[in-house]
């Protein structure tokens, strides 16, 4: 993985990726205590940042292999993005969802055309599923994080936030990113290596499924205990990927961990002050800057809000929560 | 009132307001029957695209009459483009805001450092209120559409609109807009004319608020029979503005009504595949698109979501009705 795969990756994405707005306003400053800049990746096509890795992927198959489908595991947002880009690239799809999935993700899956074979997230093995129908149909699996052509694309916002914040004069800050599996850290953290050295990536994860930021503080991959029980569902994954780790461990500072209270405060600032849908998952990077200004360090932080797929009555009671 | 001063607005405007993307959907292509192009406005400063003719009018005054600072009276969206446009300029500033308007644009105006005066929209005339206080204090009153420099300013949303019509391809489509007074209709009508002039802008207003479309069927400025009673407070305005009405029937197509229904339905579909807030008034435009569709001509269509300034309790409850 280089920089050099990601600047391929967002000439392949040219003229189909949205180039997300950096938002910006001064009563998320007044909380933070700082200047707050917003990668709104919930505006990306099929609202989130996974439209990026998936366009990558199945852009850089060659055509016999894509013309036999693809086939993705995926809490939701992966899965969008990558049924959107096959779709487009007139690919057969198949997506394997846990069946707790937000029934909008699941609906919007299937209304990009996909195949959803759904399964249990406590007791299947998506992993095994997915070998097992990729070889009956040969499929291609397009791993939702640990796969080069993946983190090529994610990283493609990084060259984004990278040229956005020059415009805005900002030299040096954090910047703040969603973490799952790591790949769209990783691929952040590559693009800024190369185009903005002075901006440092760091993980946000939920509280009790925080392996990246054990895993970063004590060099060892680091597992969570369970695989469910968090609102933040987008970006629940066992441990960091074995391509995105060293990269993390290399390039990112310390992650950060944001309490559930935290991120429905941040979905509500967001909907407030930027009038944008933020799903939990996508919403922990904002919650660690308005929340936690002591574990930042500068004038200015930025944060990537990844994706906006909530369900509706989640949504709604968040509101109504803390209104 | 012509293009040059919509240019001169740009030029002032320039660096200081947020290029709003136009947003694309399929979903939503498939509800209204044709490509849906949603100029989100509701991500400007401020919530809305209030702030491009506040900024616009308050850049316009010399020095010596801006530190004597301003005043404007709105329900709300037009007070916090002004208030936040007067803060940057360093000039004093009065809102005069009914007493009945959502507590977040109270709240927010404030916020922006404007001093707020409340009056009652049933019993008492505003513009004898700000009159007065002009006189008093020395202030410059900042209208609300039926001043050239504000309608100069909402024109640069329509130069914007052309410019990225002309990158996705699109020659001829009617753009709908929110209307209340003819502000933004007006100045974008008079910027397609000069830089995509086969692009029609068409006012859009709720039930029983229809005064712009009557006016433009009849020929004469017609009035609304209430000044209350609507969701869509920010496009509740008595009658068409003198300056703008002349522009919009000399340039636009015939207006479009929806109804309350349709509003909701329309703020739930741009929540559910835009991950946008939109308030409202600033959800009357995507209706018609949407449920209007043998009310509209060509295989794309253009709307304006005009803000995104709505009470958290309002906006669940349209989550909670619609599920």
């Amino acid at each position: 993985m280089n920089i050099d795969r990601i600047r391929a990756a967002a000439e392949r994405l040219n003229g189909h990726v949205r180039t997300t707005p950096l938002l910006h306003n001064e009563a998320l400053d007044a909380i933070a205590g700082r200047r707050v800049w917003v990668k709104a990746e919930c505006l990306q096509h099929t609202g989130s940042f996974k439209f990026r890795g998936g366009w990558s992927a199945v852009s850089a198959l060659s055509s016999e292999v894509r013309k036999r489908g693809v086939i993705a595991f995926s809490s939701g947002n992966h899965a969008q993005g990558v049924a959107r880009a096959a779709r487009a690239h007139g690919a057969p799809c198949v997506i394997i969802m846990p069946a707790d999935a937000p029934a909008v993700k699941i609906a919007n899956t299937r209304a990009l055309g996909a195949e959803v074979v759904l399964y249990d997230r406590a007791t299947e093995d998506r992993d095994a599923i997915g070998a097992s129908l990729s070889a009956e149909r040969g499929l291609t699996l397009v791993k939702p994080f640990d796969e080069p052509e993946v983190i090529a694309g994610q990283g493609t916002c990084g060259l984004e936030i990278a040229t956005q914040a020059a415009a805005q004069g900002i030299t040096k800050a954090d910047v703040l990113i969603c973490c799952g599996g790591g790949g769209l850290t990783s691929g952040i953290a590559l693009a800024l290596e190369a185009d903005a050295p002075a901006l440092t990536a760091r993980p946000v994860e939920p509280e009790g499924f925080d392996d990246v930021t054990r895993s970063l503080a004590s060099g060892q991959r680091q597992r969570n205990a369970a695989m469910t029980g968090s609102i933040c569902d987008a970006i629940v994954t066992p441990t960091p990927g074995e391509l995105t780790f060293p990269i993390m461990q290399r390039l990112c500072g310390a992650g950060l961990v944001v309490t559930e209270t935290e991120v429905k405060a941040a979905i509500r600032a967001a909907f407030d002050h930027l009038r944008i849908v933020v799903e939990p998952g996508g919403a922990v990077a904002l919650a660690a800057a308005l929340f936690h200004p002591n574990e930042i360090t500068g004038e200015d932080v930025i944060v990537v809000t990844t994706g906006g797929n909530v369900d509706a009555a989640f949504f709604a009671n968040v509101l109504t929560e803390s209104a």
